[in-house]
């Protein structure tokens, strides 16, 4: 495989990590641009109609949605899978893949990582610690008593690493970021599980990638990732200001 | 093929009905226990962790997500495919639906649908004109622009019936509850489109269900689609009181 495929969006986005893992399992080539969705210009906005990112761009195919392009990359570079060979565990790998995608999504990104750190560095507001307090108190516990129902003992949920592992174990780096982790006293099967999926090589090579775009500004990721060897894609799709999404991720 | 797979969701839910289509389609026989997902019970809670209608019922596999039920019926069922054989276009095909599920579900179902039938009838509450007139001036416009540019000129955006056509298409049977058309004068290809695919007999079956379960209240919908001949599966999973469920659809 020579070509690469480019992809738009932040290291610190779950739905990005979660394609940039699918393609390291695959072993598939890629760039990146590593803007936030919130920062895209007006071309960005005609590759991406809701500004969602990530984006990919194989050619003549451009997606904007992670869940479409996993499958995507699945369908066009096969092996190895990251769907379960069963029908039944493929489509409960799908659900688990839907619940990360919306309700996680909703819970650690939209109300912990958009209100401790894109409301205050990207659009310079103060977060609201009545949701976070709530969040963190009421509603990540369902989720993880939830995972705590469909965990692992050991290994992956089905057999070798797959879309659920991946779609679940990305947001808990988010976490991660804000100091959150799992109580491996209170959800004991999540939290081996989480550990074991984090530690793959596929997430671990990113981390460096994350923690430098973690501690700088958005619209110096480019700068400090050149620095640090990340493979990035030479076009940009950055505007000068933030302009808020239409809709989640 | 003679065991049937069990439905649970009202026939007013566009992600039911897109299920519905699909086995249609597919000639896979179903019964349907048509509650609004509001009105679940603890059972039907266990088997939707989210409380999302449809949930599908088949054997040992019980799934809570319209896109992960057309998947898992695919695979299962083969045979006709509801989604396109070229991987680009089932890439672009997924695209769509996702567009349909989150953008069209936003503006059409959650602020309109939900706006002015469901809290009124289910929850006995007030409908937000602002949030309505907004809707209807700004956001629906724009989405209508939007499928402007992916509608096709003929027939059906891939050839065959395929999962594009059905999410989108079955948005428009939920607007069309509201007496809301699309204008022919400024978004001609989107208005044949629709029109075409709400014609097939798969969405037309379903029309007689829809239409008495808009003209009466949601305990009620067992009782008149029996009068109807419905395919009603026998197990109820209502409970007494409406509660408001975690998360869209």
């Amino acid at each position: 495989m020579s070509a690469s495929v480019q992809i738009i969006g932040s290291y610190l986005s779950p739905y990005v990590r979660k394609v940039l893992v699918t393609l390291g399992i695959k072993g598939i080539p890629y760039e990146i641009d590593p803007i936030v969705g919130f920062m895209g210009d007006d071309r960005f906005r005609e590759l991406s109609p809701l500004r969602r990112i990530p984006v990919l761009i194989d050619e003549d195919v451009t997606l904007a949605d992670s869940s479409v392009i996993c499958q995507y990359l699945d369908d066009r570079y096969p092996s190895p899978s990251i769907y379960p060979a069963d029908i039944a565990d493929r489509a409960r790998a799908r659900w688990l893949e839907e619940f990360a995608d919306t309700r996680m999504g909703d819970v650690l990104i939209w109300r912990l990582f958009y209100q401790k750190v894109v409301l205050p560095h990207v659009f310079g507001r103060i977060s609201d610690e009545a949701v976070v307090e709530r969040t963190l108190s009421e509603e990540l516990p369902q989720v993880l008593d939830y995972l705590e129902t469909v965990a692992p003992r050991e290994g992956f949920a089905f057999g070798s690493l797959s879309i659920a592992d991946i779609s679940v174990a990305t947001h808990f780096r988010n976490a991660a970021f804000l100091r959150i982790s799992i109580d491996a006293t209170r959800w004991p099967k999540t939290a081996g599980w989480i550990e074991r999926v984090l530690a793959t090589e596929q997430f671990a090579a990113l981390v460096p990638f994350e923690k430098v775009s973690m501690r700088t500004l958005p619209k110096q990721h480019r700068e400090v990732l050149t620095q640090l060897g990340a493979p990035l894609w030479s076009t940009s799709h950055a505007a000068e200001a933030a302009r808020p999404g239409i809709m989640p991720i």
